[in-house]
C-alpha cells in the first residue's frame, strides 16, 4: 500500500492521479482567478489571525478611532494612490503569460509558487539561519535534496541549497571547485608543518601514493573525491582541531592568489602556468564574470568548440586536454551545459564523463565537472518514474509520440548528470517559479567545509548543521519565501515524468511544432533557416531576403524584425501593439567558430562573409507555454506566428 | 508653489504632511488588515483584467466546463490542501511583527513594500534587462539614485543598483575597487603596446606625472579618481575602440591573478607583497567570504582595532597605514562600517576621510573607501530636510529631545559618507522591505566599465544604457518586484527626516530607553552590564551572577538566557512559549582586542579571564519597532522585558 507522506520528489501522492496542467497557472485570461483569489485571501487572513493569536493580551497599536485622524487618513490616501499609480505603470510590463510571448525565458508561473511566495513573505523568514526561518530553512534543504535526488546524487552525500539565481549558483560551484583543486597543496604544507612523514592518498589514476612524495602536477590532479578523502585522512592522522587549522591557513582561500603563488614558486620552484576553466563555446556570459571576479581571469576561460548541434564536442575537449597537459596548465573545472541559453542545446554529459575518465587514465589529469543546468535541469524529471527510478528511454519516447522527443543522446545526457560533481538548476526558469530562485547542488558535501565562515552572532555552540546553513553559503540574508515557493510547486508538480517532466515535454512539443513550421513552409522571397532541431524548447532561426547580398544586411534585417516583434529596449512602447514577442541573439564567430557555418551557408552566404561580419544574428523563440499546440483553441498560435512573421518581414524589408 | 512631481527623495509631496507611522505596517494585531486586504485584492484583480485586455480576441485556455473534470478538481484540491499545510507550517515562524521580538534584524515590513512586491510579482519582471522589465528596471535605477542622493553622491556621476543583499553589494564594491586599483598597471602596459611615449596623469599627491615614468608603488597609489581619469586620457589619446581593447587585455580581470602577478614580476622585477583590505574589527563576517572568493585571501583582511565605542580607531588606522607603506603592501580598499551588525556602531567616517587624505599626502598611499552601511544607511535620512538639503545638527537633535540622539559624532559620520567611493545600503534591513533587497552605489560610475560583460542575447546594437544595466552587475536574473517594493516604500516614506529619518529615530529612541532601563535598574544578585550607549538601535549587554567566578561560566549563563529567550536553533519549539525574543553574539578576543575590556571589568573579570576564554558573550537586542516607548500602550514592553529577563535569569541560574 502506498503511503501518503511527502516523497523524495516533492509530491505528497506521487503516482495516483493525472495532473491537469490547466490547473497550474492563473491562465492567459485569468481563467483560474477565482481559485487564486480564494487561496490568496485565505493566506492573508490566516496570517492576520496568527498575529492576533500571539500574546492576545497585548494591546492594539492602532486604535480604530485613530484611523480618523487627518494624518492617518492622509497617509493611507498616499499609499492607495501610489499603489494605483504602480498598477498603472505595471501595465507597461511584458505579457509573459500569453501564448504570444515566445521571447526570453519568461512565462506564466505556477499558482502554487506565487501564492506560496506571498503567504510566506508576510512572515518574511530569512534563510540565513534557522533561528530566523525555522520553517523555510528546512524547506530549502528539502527542495535542494529533491533536485539532487532527481539528478541522481546520493542523498546522504550531497549538499545543496537555493541561491538568488544561476550566476551565484555557478559562482559558488567554481569557488568550491577551486578550493578543492588546491586543497592537496594545502594538505601537503599542513602535513609538513605538523611533522608528518607520510600520508597515504589515492591519485587520479587510482594508485596509492604518499602525499609528501607527489609533485605539484600530481597534487593538482588528484581529483575532487581523492582530495577530500586526503583531507579526511589528515584529520584522522592528526585528530587535534587546533592543529588542523593548518589546513585552512595554507589554503588558497586564506592566503589569496598572490601569496599562494609566491609560495608555490618558492617550494616547488615551479612557475605554474595559470589554471583554466573549460566551457563550451555556448556557455552563458556569466562564466566570464565569474572567472573575472574569482581572480581566475576571464582570459583563462578556455572555449571548447561545439558541434553542429551546438553541443560541446567531446573530441575537441580531448584535444584541448591533451594540449593543456603538455603545457602543464591545471584545469580547475570543466563546465558542461544542459540547455544552452541560446539554443537549449544539451551537452553530451555522458560522453564528456568518458573523456574525463580517459584523461585521468592517459594524461594523469583530472578536474571538477560542473553541469550548468540552469535552464535544462528540470528536464531531468522526464527520466524519472513516480517511484524515483529511471524510466526506459522507450517509455519517455512513447509519451511524446509521434514526436521524437527527447532524442536518445539528450536522454542519455540528462541521465548522465548524476556523474557530475555539481549542478546548477534554476527553479525560476523551467521550474515556473518567481524570481529569485536558483539552486546549486554538490555531489560531495565535504567541499563546503573549505569555504565555511562563521558569523559570531549566528553560530552558537552546539548548533546543529541545520541551524545555520548560511555558513556554507556565499550569500547571507535571503528570502525564505523563495524556498516555500519552490516547495509548494514541487508538491503540486513532482519532479518526475508525470509532473515537471510532462510540463516541460509539452513545451518541447510546442517548440518542435514551431521548428517544423519554420522549416517546412515556403517563405519565398524570404529565406528562413532554423537551427537544427532543438534539444529542449528554444527555437532559433536566421532570416534573409534575395535582395540582401551581404550577411551584414541579413543581420540588420534580423535586428529590425526583432525590434518589431518585441517591446524593445527603449522606453514607452505599448505592449498591445505587439502581435508576437520574440528575441534575438548573435552566434559570434569568436565563440561559435564553424558550428554556425551550415546555417550561414543555407542562408546563401560564405565562411568569409561570416568571419567578416563577426557573427550571425538569429531570431530566438523560447517556448515555455505547454499549450502552444493544443487543438481546438480559438487561435492556432503557431500559424498566427508564421503569418505575423511574414507580415513583419515584408514591412521591415520595405521600411 | 510646490510641484507634485516625484522628488529625488522618493515621495511625491515631500514636505506637506505629517506621516502617521501607524499607517505604515499591518500591525501586531493586524490593525490595518482591512486596508491591506483591499489593496491586495485591488492589485490582484487589476492584474487579471490586464491579462484579459491583452488580445481579447484570443481564446480561453481553461473552459469553465473543464473545471468539473476529475483531474482538474483533483489538482486544485491538491493545491488547496498543500497551501493549507503550508499555512499551518508557517505558524511555526518567528513573530517579527511583535514588540516582543527584539532579536535579529527582522521586523514588520511596510505595507507599501509588501503589496508592491506582490502586485509586481504577478508580472514577474526580470531586471537583468529592460526588455524583460521596462517598468521595474527604471524603478531600480530611480531608487538607487534616491539612495545615492540621500548619501550625497553627485547624481550625474554616481551609479547604483539593487542586489540580492549586502553580501553581493559588498562583493561588487570590492570587485570594482580591485579593478580600479590595478587599472594604472593595465594602462601602462596598454600604452606601451600602443607605442605611446607619454600619458600625463595625476598622482595621489596631486602632482602631474607621465604614467610611463611611474614605479609600481606609484601606479598602485594613484587613487580611484585619478586612475579612472587616466583611462579616459588614454582613450582620448588613442580614440580607436579596437586598439583600446588593450586596456582590458592587460587587466587583472582578464589575466587573472596568476598571470598578472607573473607579469608584474617580469616587468617591474617586484615581488609585490599581497594587497590587503582594511576593515574594522567589528566588520561583518561576510568580508572574509568576499576576500576569500575574490582570490584576495581571507588572510589579507587586516583588522583595524576599534575604540571603546566599537568604532574604527582613526589613530590605529593611521598606524596600520604607516606599517603597510613601510612594507609596500598596497591597500585595495578600506571598509568603514556605518551601523555594525553587533552594536550598531557608526565608524567616524569623517575622521577616516581625514586619515585617508593624510596618507595620500604623507605616505603617497591611497585606496578606495567603502562604507558598509547595510544596516545604518537609511539612518542618513535624518540629516536631510524635505528639500534634500542638509539639516543642522541642532534641528535633528531637537526632534528627539530630551534624548541626545544622534550624537554629534554619529551625525557627522553619517554626513561624511558622501566622501566615500561606494556604499552598501540594504533596503531589506532598515528600509523595512521584504527580502531580497540590497543596494550598492558608487560615487564614480566609470568603475563599472571595468567589470562589464555583454550577453549576446541581451545586448543589442544601439541599446541604451538603461536598456541593459545587467552588463555592469554581478548577478543576472533578479526580481523586478524588489525594485517596485523599494520604490513604493520610498514613496510613502521619503528618505529625509520626516520619513525614514523619523521611523529610524523612533527605533533609536526605543533602544536608548531599553539601554537606560538595563543600565539603571538594580539587578542584584545578578549583574547586567550594557555596552556603551548605542549609536543607532542595537543594545548589547553582558550578564553574570555573584556565584559565577569564571568568565566561561558567565558566557555559558548568557547562552542559556539566549536559548530561553529565542526560538532556538533546534526544530520544534513553539514561538508562543517565548515571552520576548533576543539573540546573542560573541565579542571575540581576536577581533575585539581591548575594546571589550571595560565591559569585562565592569562584569568583575580580568583581562586574563577575557583572553583565556576567547571572548565575551553578550545578549543582543535589535530594536526595529518604532513604537516601543509609546505611552498609553496596554503593555509597557521595556518594563515587561526587564521583568521577563530577571525571571529567566533566576530560572536559568537554578536550572
Amino acid at each position: 500500500m502506498k503511503t501518503k507522506s511527502t516523497s523524495r520528489f516533492g509530491s505528497r501522492d506521487a503516482d495516483d492521479h493525472e495532473i491537469d496542467l490547466r490547473s497550474l497557472f492563473l491562465g492567459p485570461k485569468g481563467e483560474n482567478a477565482a481559485v487564486f483569489e480564494r487561496l490568496l485571501l485565505e493566506a492573508f487572513r490566516d496570517h492576520v489571525f496568527w498575529r492576533r493569536n500571539f500574546h492576545p493580551e497585548d494591546g492594539f497599536r492602532v486604535h480604530e478611532i485613530e484611523k480618523n485622524s487627518p494624518s492617518y487618513e492622509r497617509s493611507i490616501s498616499v499609499l492607495s494612490e501610489e499603489l494605483l499609480s504602480l498598477l498603472a505603470e505595471l501595465k507597461g510590463g511584458v505579457p509573459f503569460f500569453s501564448p504570444r510571448y515566445i521571447g526570453h525565458m519568461c512565462s506564466d508561473l505556477t499558482m502554487a509558487s506565487l501564492i506560496g511566495y506571498f503567504a510566506t513573505m508576510l512572515y518574511n523568514p530569512n534563510n540565513v539561519a534557522a533561528e530566523s526561518s525555522p520553517v523555510t530553512s528546512r524547506m530549502e534543504l528539502e527542495v535542494a535534496e529533491q533536485l539532487a535526488t532527481m539528478v541522481g546524487y546520493d542523498p546522504a552525500r550531497q549538499w545543496g541549497h537555493l541561491t538568488s539565481g544561476g550566476t551565484v549558483a555557478n559562482f559558488e560551484a567554481l569557488w568550491v571547485a577551486r578550493a578543492v583543486k588546491y586543497l592537496p597543496v594545502a594538505l601537503r604544507w599542513a602535513a609538513e608543518e605538523l611533522g608528518l612523514a607520510e600520508l597515504t592518498v589515492q591519485c587520479a589514476d587510482h594508485q596509492s601514493a604518499n602525499l609528501l612524495d607527489l609533485d605539484l602536477w600530481q597534487l593538482l590532479n588528484m581529483g575532487p573525491t581523492c582530495a577530500l578523502d586526503a583531507a579526511e585522512a589528515l584529520r584522522q592522522a592528526v585528530a587535534d582541531e587546533e592543529k588542523l587549522t593548518a589546513i585552512s591557513r595554507h589554503s588558497v582561500s586564506h592566503l589569496g592568489y598572490q601569496e599562494f603563488g609566491r609560495r608555490l614558486g618558492q617550494v616547488f620552484g615551479d612557475n605554474l602556468p595559470p589554471a583554466v576553466v573549460l566551457v563550451p563555446s555556448t556557455a552563458h556570459y556569466s562564466w566570464e564574470k565569474i572567472c573575472r571576479s574569482l581572480g581566475i581571469g576571464g582570459g583563462q576561460l578556455v572555449h571548447v568548440p561545439v558541434d553542429n548541434r551546438f553541443r560541446m564536442d567531446p573530441e575537441a575537449l580531448w584535444r584541448t586536454l591533451q594540449r593543456l597537459a603538455r603545457e602543464r596548465q591545471p584545469v580547475i573545472a570543466c563546465v558542461t551545459v544542459v540547455g544552452t541559453t541560446e539554443e537549449s542545446a544539451v551537452d553530451r554529459v555522458d560522453q564528456i564523463l568518458e573523456v574525463r575518465a580517459r584523461a585521468a587514465k592517459e594524461l594523469g589529469m583530472t578536474f571538477h565537472l560542473h553541469a550548468d543546468a540552469a535552464w535544462g535541469g528540470y528536464a531531468i524529471s522526464v527520466t524519472r518514474d513516480g517511484d524515483g527510478s529511471r524510466r526506459d528511454y522507450g517509455a519517455a519516447l512513447a509519451d511524446y509520440a509521434p514526436e521524437i522527443w527527447p532524442e536518445e543522446g539528450v536522454y542519455r545526457a540528462l541521465c548522465a548528470t548524476e556523474g557530475t560533481d555539481s549542478i546548477t538548476i534554476d527553479p525560476h526558469k523551467l521550474g515556473f517559479i518567481p524570481y529569485p530562485a536558483g539552486a546549486i547542488n554538490f555531489a560531495d558535501s565535504r567541499g563546503r567545509d573549505l569555504v565555511a565562515v562563521d558569523a559570531p552572532y549566528l553560530f552558537h555552540r552546539g548548533a546543529s548543521e541545520w541551524g545555520y546553513i548560511g555558513r556554507f553559503i556565499f550569500e547571507g540574508s535571503k528570502p525564505g519565501a523563495a524556498a516555500a515557493a519552490v516547495s509548494m510547486s514541487h508538491k503540486v508538480l513532482p519532479l518526475n515524468a508525470r509532473g515537471y517532466g510532462r510540463l516541460i515535454g509539452q513545451t518541447s512539443r510546442g517548440a518542435l511544432a514551431l521548428h517544423r513550421r519554420l522549416s517546412a513552409g515556403s517563405w519565398e522571397p524570404f529565406r528562413v533557416v532554423p537551427l537544427p532541431t532543438p534539444d529542449l524548447n528554444i527555437v532559433c532561426f536566421a532570416v534573409t531576403h534575395s535582395s540582401l547580398d551581404k550577411l551584414e544586411a541579413a543581420n540588420d534585417f534580423a535586428t529590425r524584425i526583432y525590434e518589431a516583434m518585441s517591446v524593445g529596449r527603449e522606453k514607452g512602447r505599448d505592449t498591445r501593439q505587439v502581435e508576437f514577442f520574440i528575441t534575438k541573439t548573435v552566434l559570434r564567430t569568436g565563440e561559435y567558430g564553424s558550428s554556425a557555418l551550415p546555417i550561414v551557408e543555407r542562408l546563401g552566404f560564405t565562411e568569409a562573409d561570416y568571419l567578416g561580419s563577426g557573427g550571425l544574428s538569429v531570431l530566438r523563440c523560447t517556448v515555455m507555454d505547454p499549450f502552444l499546440t493544443t487543438e481546438g483553441d480559438r487561435v492556432d498560435y503557431i500559424e498566427a506566428f508564421a503569418t505575423n512573421l511574414r507580415a513583419v518581414m515584408v514591412r521591415e524589408l520595405a521600411g
